[in-house]
C-alpha cells in the first residue's frame, strides 16, 4: 500500500491545486461545527440583544454564508465550487457558555466542500467575537472541526459523539 | 455606572458600524494566538514536506497575512484599517500534537486590530487542514483568542498564562 | 393551496440560501432596465465626451458587467454562478432627460439570473452617477426592475408596457 | 467662468481616477436614499417575518454595509477609502407600499463619500429584492438620489423636500 | 471568408461579454510561460533564500494560484470558470539571470483558459519583483506568452522554439 | 555596510509583511511602463475599434485602474494603501508593432507605490491580450518595468533611456 502523502505537495514539495479534471461529478455534503466560549453574561446579553431584533446572531450567520463562498480565494489551494446550499445553525449552549455553531455545505462537483464548511464555521464565530468584544475580550474559539462529509470517492464519514470516526 | 452594552447594536438593536470618526489615532497592535490538533504521523509529514521545501507552513502563513488584509470584507461591521504590519508565526507543538499559530498586526489608525490578528490566525489554521486533510480528517482547529492588545484608549491588555486577563 | 413564504427564511425566521442541488439545469435569462436621469446639459456633456472618447458610457459598461460577476458576493444569499453572458447597452433618452440601461444576463444553471441583471442595471447607473457627479449632485437612479426572465420551472415571463406582468 | 466639465476625463477623453492628493484632510458626510416599491402583501410578509427573527431587514443592512466598503472595487474610478462609520436604515412605508433605505456614510480624507452612500442604499435594495423575489417579481428600485453632503470645499448640501437643492 | 473581427466588441463597437451558451463543454487546458530578469546577484540571494525556506518562490507560486482563480475579477470581459488545477512552476536560469514561469491551467468548460494562465503568470512574476524590489529595482517582466493550447473548437496549439504556431 | 538581504524574509527566511509603522508619511510617485506587441493587422483592428468607440483601449484602462487599487489583495506581501491617483496612458506603437503602456500612481502614505503601477500596467496589457485573442494568439507581454519613482527614504529614482540607472 502506498504511503500517506500531502496531496497539496508534488514530489518536489512545491505546493499546488490538485487536479480534479477526473473526479467524478456527484452531490457532497459537508457539516462542520465549532463553538465561541464566552461569560454567561456575555451569552445573555447576545440572547437577549437577540429577541429584540436578531442581530448579532443574524449578522454571524450572513458573514457565515458570505465566506464559505469566498473558500477559494482565502485558501490558498481550494478550488471554486459552484455551492448549492449553505447552512448555519447558532445555537447557544449554558453548559459552556457560549454559542455553538453548525454549517452545512453542498455541492454537485468533482470535490468536497469540507473547507467551506469549516470556514463559514470560523467567520460565524470571529463575527460573534467582533460584535461582543466591547463586552468580553476573553472569549475563545475553539473546537472547529469536521463531522460529516457524504459524497466522492471516500463515502459516508462522521465523527462519533467519543470523537472515534464512523460511517455508513 | 453604565451597563455593557453590544457596541454594534443601536438602541433599537438594528446591527451597524460604529462611530470611529472621534476615536483617536494611536499606534495599536494585537497579537491573537491557536492551534490546530492532528495526528502524531500528520504532524511528523508536514514537518518533514517542509524540510524540503517548506510548503504547508509557508503556504499556511501566506493565507494568514493575506486573509488579515480582508478582514473587514469578511466581518460585516469591521472598519477598513491601512496594516502596518503582519506577522504570523507557527510552531509545531509534539504535545498537541499540531501546530500553534500566533499572529501579529499593526496599525496606525482610529481602531484596534485584534479581529485582524484573530483572523489571520483562523485562516492560517484552515489553510494548514487543508494542505492535511487528505490524510487526517480529523484535525481540529481550538483555542483561537486574543493573547495581547495595546493602543487605544482601553490601554495595555494581557492574557495570562494562567487565562486570567492582565495588562501594564 | 400554499401560501406564499419568503423562500430565504426558515420556519423559525433564519436566512439561509435557498438548497437549489435538486432544480433542473436549465437554460436561463433575465433582462433588467433601469434609469438615471439628470439635467438636459449634463446628459449633452456625457454624450458629447462620448462622441470623443466614450468612456463614461463605456467605464460605466464594464462597471456593470464586472457587478453582474460579483453578484453572488454582494448579495448574502445569492449562489455563485457561472454566467455565459453578460450584455450592459445604455442609451440616452430625452425625455428623461438621462440614461437608459439594459442588463441581460444568461447562464446554463440550476437558478436564475434576475440579480444579476439588476446588480449589472444598478452599478452601471451608479458608475454614470460617479463620473458626472462634479457637475450635477441632483441625478435619481431610478425605476430599476426586472423586464424578462426566461428559464426555470416559473416559465416565460415579461413585464408588459402598461406595468403588468405577462409571458409566454 | 470655466465651463462645467466631467472630472474624470482627461483633456483627450480618457477616463482616469481624479488626483486628490492636494486636497484637503476634512471630516466628510454623505446620506443616501431611495426606496424599492412591491406589493403590500410583500410588505407585510416582510413585516412580519421581521417580527420573528429580523433577517429580511438584517441581512439587507449588512449587505449594505459590506457594499460601501466595496465602493472602490465596483465603481471604476472611486478612491480607496477608510470610511469611519457606515449606518444603514431601513422603514417600511405604507404609503408606497415598500421600505425606504436611508445609508450614511463618514470618513475624514481627501474625497467625499456620497458613492459609498449610494452604493450602500442600492446593494440593500438589491438584498431586499433578492430575499422577496419568489413571492413578487415586479418589484422596483426607485429613487436612488444623494439627499445630505458635508465636508470638502464644496460646503454643506441638502436636497429640500420640495426637490430644489440648499444648503448652509 | 469573414474578415476577422475583434469578438468582444458589437457591431458598433462596444465591449460585452461574448456569449459561450452555444459553445461545447469539453477539458481544456492551456499553458502560459515568462521570465523576470536581474541582477546575478538577486538571483542568487533568492536561490539561497530558498535554500533555507523556500520562501520568495513559494510565495510567488502562491500568489500565482491565487490569481488564477480570481482572472474574471481583473479581467472584464472573461467569464467566470471552475479551474480544475491549476500549476505554477518556476525556475531559475542563469543565462537571463532570472527566473522562468511556467502557468498550467485546465477546466472542462465552454470557454478557454489561457486568460487564467496568463494571469498567474503575470502574478507570479510581480510577486517576485516585490519581495527582491529592495535589492534591485531594475528587475524586468518579459516574454509573457502563451505557449500551449488544447480544448475547444480551435483545436490543438503550440507555439514552437523558433516562434511559429504549430499545433497536432 | 550591512549585505544587501531580502527584506520580505526573516532571520529563519519566513515571509512576513514588512513593519512600515515607523516609516515617515510622504507623498510618493511611480512610473511603470510595459508593452505588448502584436501583428500589424491586430493593431490596426484596435485602432480603427477605437476610432469608432474607444473600447479595447478604454476597457484596458478601466482593468488598470480597477487592478491597482487590488494589488495589496494581489500581491501577499504589500500593504494596503490609500491610492490618491492612478492614470493609466496607452499609445500605439508602430514600430513594435504594439501598444504601449504607462502607468502612475501617486499616495501619501508609508510605502512606495510601484507595485500598484507595475500591476495596473500588467493587467492593462492582459486585458488587451484578452480583447485581441481571438484574431492573433501569438501576442507577448513584456518590458514591464519600473520608470521613475519618488518620494520615501530612496529619494528620486528614474530609468535612464540606455537602461542604466539615474535620479536627481
Amino acid at each position: 500500500m502506498a504511503e500517506p502523502t500531502l496531496t497539496h505537495l508534488d514530489a518536489a514539495g512545491a505546493a499546488n491545486m490538485v487536479d480534479v479534471s477526473e473526479k467524478e461529478t456527484t452531490h457532497r455534503i459537508a457539516v462542520a461545527r465549532g463553538h465561541i466560549t464566552m461569560r454567561a453574561e456575555t451569552l445573555e446579553l447576545i440572547r437577549s440583544g437577540n429577541a429584540k431584533k436578531g442581530d448579532v446572531i443574524g449578522t454571524a450567520r450572513i458573514a457565515g454564508i458570505l465566506a464559505a463562498k469566498k473558500t477559494h480565494e482565502l485558501i490558498p489551494l481550494c478550488h471554486p465550487l459552484m455551492l448549492s446550499k449553505v447552512n448555519v445553525d447558532i445555537e447557544p449552549d449554558d453548559s459552556l457558555p457560549g454559542l455553538v455553531v453548525t454549517a452545512t455545505t453542498k455541492v454537485s462537483g468533482q470535490t468536497g466542500v469540507e473547507m467551506e464548511a469549516l470556514t463559514a464555521c470560523s467567520l460565524t464565530c470571529l463575527t460573534i467575537y467582533d460584535m461582543a468584544k466591547a463586552v468580553d475580550r476573553g472569549m475563545v474559539i475553539g473546537d472547529i472541526r469536521l463531522v460529516e462529509k457524504a459524497g466522492g470517492k471516500s463515502g459516508h464519514w462522521t465523527l462519533e459523539k467519543d470523537g472515534s470516526e464512523g460511517g455508513t
